[in-house]
């Protein structure tokens, strides 16, 4: 009984601190494994952190034109602010060493993407403030939702919508880049805008961004290709040949902070000999972000004090759409590299059966919701899940999440001690690096398939595509509307086979749910009430799992009706549970049967036994 | 040929002039019989649009304290405006005239409405110039969905939620009426506020008043419960006893009528001999109103211009549901009287059957929608089918719909000649009339049933009952929102019945659609893939009638693991749609049968031959 109460506790203890059931069993094998993974996360982390922040950072004047916040337009525009790099790697960190306490799946990393990064720019308004505050309480909505067993509302989020969103964002993303690489100024942020001005300053362009960038995106593209093209290693080939493809695929999976360091020794030697070719990052703040709580109010220069519940409400839908993206991109990754190990690591199968429950019950949202948490006391924004990062986690071979913390630890290097330097990175190479990491996002086969599986499930994707280009946001809450009301489409007009017997039949074919009340009516006044001449009705019931009211009240309708015109309805193969509901109801003249033929011979017997004596219908069931 | 293009013209024509159908069939008894119910349904409308003319129309001082419309009350309150009693009357003849040329059935009656009134009273503001913009918009809304077949929207609002609706509104409306009956001034307009003001100022209760309500309410429903008891007519009685049971019926038909008359001779000879005993109804407009076309926009006093647009923003949410609940109350109205009537008219049950299916699809939208566009032409404002009057009509024996004509002639002589004499109507008499009209709404068996039969339907019903009190239009609104959200739960989490015979059975109760997705797979891990020891799976799918793609890229991604593990996954009873569309998605080993029976019989014998050699599984269907 103690025993037992034991095994219980632990296995409690371990379900909330899921560090315990890999840590005992810890090793330096893992360890090796964990730190040449950390490592190389992080130098894929540093970069792409630096690049998301201008993604989710706008400067002030361009939001002019664009915000959707009419309201609060005035007052970000009140406010002097810059969003910097540096918040980037500030939202780096904090999700490496919470998830290696709370995380499930070894593979995943928390930190900024570029989707959430997008998403935030529509709600922050370049505002560190309203980011922070936008993170605290993204993190307390995803802890609640853990808390509540929410989870459950992501599965209204259907594929094409994920999809269309995903499309259009990489798109967005990419090309809010290619300023960068032209080295542009003062374009618009709305997408529409934003092309329509990339295209007509193209002239404005300067040579050494656009070479820089060409170069810098070469580089990465060649070094994708050479690493996909990379066959799997073969013991058999002499130890040169191994160390070559060793020295690829290293290269091609650090690319990102090599283009940056690359690019930024570039631009530092021509900024020291007097030179300016390339436009650069700019003023950054100095070393590590100061841990504080989360500032509660701001004041703006000219005196006025916005309170938190005024952000909250400016913040407004963000509140619904960046939590529940968050954690639709971290279940999407752990699920999807979940799948991916479960048969690579047969040892770990049994282990990773629990972390998979887990990891699919609980949806991922305690991590990302304490990461926000933490994130808002260390001036972060909203992180989630990132797919580039987990892959090359998972590809170099990662065993833990303890591999987190290497990860997180260079990024606090990073911070303390290579700031000032960051000062020379060229936008142009950081675009790169973006573009490069959205473009497999953009996977236009999606469209084909639908085309080719089931059209109908291209309006959703098209729907949350187009929309998300006029306000990203929007995308997705115009996708579920859309597919939404398409599956109550399918709740009112399911198909009904109708056939004839002497007698009509309707075979059901799903639920009997209000939207479906009227539809069924009209079939039953036309094939059996109204036919000529009026015929009886068998109403084949074996599909029909579920029944309401309104279905019932109308049932009840017809059935008088059937019985004032003499005409008999019986049902066939009811499930008991909707045989009960109709049994409570008090129908008229309720007959059912086992089965479509029991109720046909009936049905032909009394209506032999009708035309011969004249005797009225008498109910026999 | 021509001869069947004849009929076919024939036919299209009678379809939009249901009156073909019946007028040239038109003779003496139909016609005596439609005299006799006009001139009753004429007596009923008249002081019925008088009183429901108050629940529309609010006094401006009092809307200060309730209004929603936080934006338009500026506006709402700088207008001088009074809604007085007249504009019942202007909007109770169109309905009439029009329906007689367009309308479907016999019986009914459109014309003002207690819960329409209701509907209006939060959007018009007291305002005439906004009651007729409603009824434009209204009217050109209505004949859209008509055109559009948008009827279908229709279905979505379940009996729950008009039940519980329309009780909240009786609720209201009734109680609205006690300050009447009290003589009570100046009580505000919501509700909650309503009850608490009407029991604090009961002290001011006016004597006068109060026993006048209360003989005019004990008549009403003496009457009522009169003509309840009052048996069927036996052609066997002796001619004296037939004739006083038909004065009786007669009287309690016409009791409205009565009762107005005769308070108002009792408030005129008390207000001619000096003594004001009673609140009076007070000015009104004299004589009929002019034809003109509807304002497109309103000057105020203080010389601002509200626009069209602005007319219509104000409006807002009120151009959704009035059309709607329109028709709404006409489609209930056509399908009781409809199914009533089917079999009392028995030579008639083959025209009917084209009416009546013309009633259905076609949802009365048409004339529902030509008589609020036209009755935008004599400030009116919008109607639809009074279930009251519908009633009083086809009890009357009503014979077509010419019936309306003489209803329509005798509100057009009431506001030519009679309108001076309106001003001594006692309000308390119309609160009366009002009270009893509502109280058969509240039906509170409703709920009972909904406890016996369903007990899950009583969710919306209560969420559309308590939000109605709050604000009557929510209602609706929150308990649609409501059972559509419980609609979709159905969807995403269906009942699976899951046996075990050596392989897993799942026997899944619906369709696939997206949001069972999640569910699905976790019972694919918990019952086969991660079972101890794992096995293979057959999915019975003889009640799945539909399949989307997020459901068919998840069961790629199961098939997968189903190959990796070395188990199988056979789909069995697979409808061809479904298995179409699954045929088309180049699963990777789809394999299926087409029951579960053969599936089984597979399974076992491939793990036999598994066990005994030790080969991989091939697929061999």
């Amino acid at each position: 009984m103690e025993a037992l109460t034991g095994i219980r506790w632990n296995a409690a203890l371990r379900s909330c601190f899921p560090i315990l059931s890999w840590l005992p069993r810890y090793n330096l094998t893992c360890a090796r494994m964990d730190v040449i993974a950390g490592v190389t996360v992080g130098l894929t982390a540093v970069p792409q952190a630096l690049a998301y922040a201008e993604v989710a950072g706008l400067p002030v004047q361009v939001r002019t034109f664009t915000s959707s916040h009419t309201l609060s337009l005035g007052k970000v525009f009140l406010r002097r602010c810059f969003f910097v790099f540096q918040y980037g790697l500030y939202s780096a960190f904090m999700g490496c060493f919470i998830y290696c306490i709370f995380g499930t799946s070894k593979d995943i990393t928390l930190g900024p993407t570029a989707i959430m990064s997008l998403l935030c720019s529509g709600y922050i308004g370049g505002d560190p403030v309203f980011a922070v505050v936008l993170t605290l309480l993204c993190g307390v909505i995803q802890a609640g939702m853990a808390l509540l067993r929410l989870g459950f509302l992501l599965d209204f989020i259907s594929y094409p919508v994920i999809k269309g969103f995903t499309c259009a964002a990489a798109v967005t993303i990419g090309f809010g880049q290619v300023k960068n690489i032209l080295g542009l100024k003062e374009i618009p942020q709305q997408f529409f805008l934003q092309v329509y001005y990339t295209f007509h300053k193209i002239p404005e362009a300067r040579v050494g961004d656009v070479i820089l960038g060409l170069c810098c995106l070469f580089f990465l593209i060649m070094m994708t290709l050479m690493k996909n093209t990379l066959g799997p290693a073969e013991d058999e080939a002499p130890s040169l040949v191994r160390s070559a493809r060793g020295l690829v695929w290293s290269i091609a999976t650090i690319r990102n902070a090599l283009v940056v360091v690359a690019a930024t020794a570039v631009a530092y030697s021509s900024e020291v000999t007097g030179h300016h070719f390339f436009s650069l990052t700019g003023k950054t703040a100095k070393g590590l972000p100061p841990f504080k709580a989360p500032p509660l109010s701001e004041t703006l220069a000219n005196g006025t004090v916005i309170t938190f519940s005024d952000i909250a409400k400016d913040l407004g839908g963000g509140l619904a759409v960046i939590p529940l993206m968050g954690v639709l991109e971290s279940i999407a990754i752990a699920k999807a590299f979940g799948s991916q190990n479960n048969y690579r690591i047969d040892a770990n199968q049994e282990l990773f059966a629990i972390e998979y429950k887990w990891v699919v019950s609980h949806h991922n949202d305690v991590p990302a919701g304490l990461t926000n948490i933490m994130g808002s006391f260390v001036s972060a924004y909203p992180v989630t899940g990132s797919f580039g990062r987990t892959a090359v986690n998972s590809q170099t071979g990662v065993r833990t999440p303890a591999g987190g913390i290497v990860t997180g630890v260079i990024v606090l290097l990073s911070l303390a001690f290579l700031m000032p330097l960051f000062f020379f990175i060229p936008k142009a190479s950081l675009a790169a690096v973006i573009i490069c990491a959205v473009s497999p996002m953009m996977d236009f086969r999606v469209p084909v398939q639908l085309w080719r599986v089931k059209r109908l499930d291209l309006v959703p994707f098209l729907v949350t595509f187009l929309v998300s280009f006029w306000e990203v946001q929007y995308g997705i809450v115009g996708g579920v509307a859309v597919s939404a009301l398409m599956l109550l489409y399918i709740m009112a007009r399911p198909k009904v086979k109708v056939s004839d017997h002497g007698v009509a039949v309707l075979e059901l074919d799903s639920g009997l749910n209000f939207p479906v009340t009227e539809h069924l009516s009209r079939l039953v006044y036309t094939h059996s009430l109204h036919a000529s001449p009026p015929r009886c009705l068998v109403l084949d019931c074996c599909h029909v799992s579920s029944i309401d009211f309104t279905v019932v009240h109308e049932l009840n309708e017809l059935l008088k009706q059937f019985q004032l015109t003499g005409l008999s309805l019986i049902f066939a193969g009811l499930k008991p549970s909707v045989l009960k509901v109709l049994l409570t109801a008090d129908l008229p003249v309720f007959r059912h049967t086992d089965s479509v033929d029991e109720a046909l011979q009936l049905l032909t017997g009394i209506i032999h036994y009708d035309q011969q004596f004249s005797q009225p219908i008498t109910d026999q069931i």
